[in-house]
């Protein structure tokens, strides 16, 4: 295997794959991140796309807007040329004989590690035989694999998107009106963590509390009033909003 | 001790001091939830006002709106009288000689055990040794125990409504969108877990990831089609409220 781009996606998934010895890392393509390279020893190291070696599989994670350009870098290749995006078709890579698509739904950071054993790793190619290639691949780290064409995994992006991203704004917005107080942040930590862990187990509409489940109204004018006092007022809005969502599941869900 | 109410809140509590032996938990006075009830071994319990028993500690665990009224049918008392809301002033129990907050910030459920060592206990009362009285007892079952005023508790409560109600929001309307193409909620769960775990040690501005946090404007604009494709357009206003609000944010910390 050849792995392009080294950034968050790529070393994680390197690692796992180094610790299963399944397959032969034999080269790392990339621009920057020489620092996280070096946890991988022996592997050959270059900047040159004239430099890529011959292998089975590619696996290309970079930015989605630099998928193409660097697909079409790397030129007419033996191997099955795979990407890792959420959010970029498979279609980018089908100037290759044979592509596909890898996309480990979890979030990595660079400090942090994960158990890939139940991340959920979505898979996708343009031939039978290179589906299950893939499929071998992804079940030597993950439990949890899962054929998902493009459109798809476009659809499971976006709800990824709510619950990581905007779910972590969220935990940003509340820091924020902690901070306006003196307030320390670590407080709301033991109550965000029992949230996620609440519906591994229930629905999110059954898990559902709070105010506007409650239909209190006085409480969250009192809300309102709060964030005014607090210089919040950008955040009113957006409390009314979410707000608003919940009390419309609710009567959807009596009706 | 007398327990006021029995819904999920004097449940968890109860059970949680039960197991330090700390405490003697006299009597149960609640309208319903005789089942709940019945997990309490040996214990009198009513639904008489007037049975009430003396005590040196009344902790009232009652819906928001209805706190003053069952603090005003409970009369005058020598122990002390307790509620154990997040948004509710202590003032509202300033008829009683002592009175005060025993507001433990965790979402409870019927079904889920919960570990109170973890969970921060917000204590407030009209006296030092009443105050002394509560710590005694919060630390019998929790290691974060902290005084906070009904002015601090107020912000600690809509800080609350953030990363707890409106965060099981976004898990509802991720779900909801998933449902649209047939796809299992469960492939997100270990996403919004680590999203979670994430601010366990980073804050929440370090933790930002995403299209609206790369300013990857095409991304965004995809996903608004998406909602569009997939019957979703009431989600469209609250994902570019969410995007803007991250991408503020970006910029506030840039500039």
């Amino acid at each position: 295997m050849v792995f392009i781009g080294y950034g968050n996606v790529n070393y994680h998934i390197s690692n796992a794959l180094y610790e299963t010895s399944q397959v032969y890392v034999k080269q790392v393509v990339s621009q920057n991140n020489k620092d996280l390279f070096r946890t991988l020893k022996n592997i050959s190291f270059t900047t040159d796309f004239q430099k890529v070696e011959e292998a089975d599989l590619y696996i290309i994670a970079v930015p989605d807007d630099a998928i193409e350009d660097v697909s079409n870098r790397l030129g007419a290749r033996k191997g099955l040329v795979a990407h890792t995006s959420g959010s970029v078709s498979i279609k980018v890579l089908n100037t290759h004989e044979r592509y596909g698509v890898f996309y480990p739904l979890q979030t990595f950071s660079k400090n942090r590690k994960v158990s890939f054993q139940d991340i959920p790793i979505c898979i996708e190619a343009n031939s039978n035989s290179d589906l299950a290639l893939l499929r071998t691949l992804a079940t030597s780290i993950s439990d949890n694999v899962t054929e998902v064409s493009s459109e798809e995994r476009a659809t499971l992006h976006l709800a990824a998107v709510f619950v990581n991203n905007f779910t972590n704004y969220l935990y940003a917005v509340s820091e924020d009106i902690l901070k306006a107080k003196g307030l320390d942040f670590s407080l709301l930590k033991p109550l965000l963590q029992e949230t996620a862990e609440k519906v591994q187990s229930l629905s999110p509409k059954e898990a559902q509390t709070g105010p506007a489940k409650r239909n209190d109204i006085k409480t969250m004018q009192n809300h309102v009033h709060l964030l005014q006092q607090l210089g919040k007022e950008p955040l009113i809005e957006l409390y009314k909003k979410l707000s608003e969502g919940i009390q419309q599941n609710q009567t959807n869900e009596n009706s």
